[in-house]
């Protein structure tokens, strides 16, 4: 059996959370600082069940954090889980750099 | 509307693929070098076509080229589409560093 590693049932939800474009564009608004579930959702063309639905995975992942304020839930960004996934890819660096290297040679080769 | 970028599509597939821990072995098994679907299934404790269903999504997400060798089916890793992760992942680098800059203040004021 190939070993696993110890975080991997994390990245499994990270990875699964980031795999939607609504999800990725929430991140995004929280990135611009705390908001509520409504101003959240007031962009988007799906409804708040559909929004609170996607504002769950992210919160499973552990990439949102939701209090109560009072009647308004409101969500703050925590980028920690994606730093996680930053440490899984730094491991393939070398690999797509090679690959943007020999692209990069191959052009230079051409233009001789 | 929340505008949407444009290789929204390809982060899907990408993020997809990388949200299962068996996918992410395969990755890693093809960073050593090329492989035959048969060698890279052996490690598994799954039978070959689940396997193979990993290694087409992979292939769908562009993560893995697969050549017709003979008899052989041989797989190659593909690191450019962990770029693109990459660089959407570089956007919010600040607030995970913010974090631990804030976590490595906050012992820091403890210890005196």
């Amino acid at each position: 059996m190939v070993e696993r590693q110890s975080n991997d049932p994390d990245l499994d939800a990270i990875f699964g959370a980031l795999a939607h474009p609504t999800r990725r564009t929430l991140i995004e608004q929280l990135a611009g600082g705390p908001k509520s579930v409504g101003d959240l959702a007031e962009p988007h063309d799906v409804s708040l069940a559909a929004v609170s639905k996607h504002l769950q995975v992210l919160e499973d992942a552990g990439l949102i954090e939701v209090e109560q304020d009072g009647r308004v839930r409101r969500c703050y960004l925590d980028a920690t889980p994606l730093s996680d996934v930053f440490g899984w890819l730094t491991r393939y660096r070398v690999f797509w750099e090679d690959r943007f290297d020999a692209l990069a040679d191959h052009l230079e080769d051409e233009d001789q």
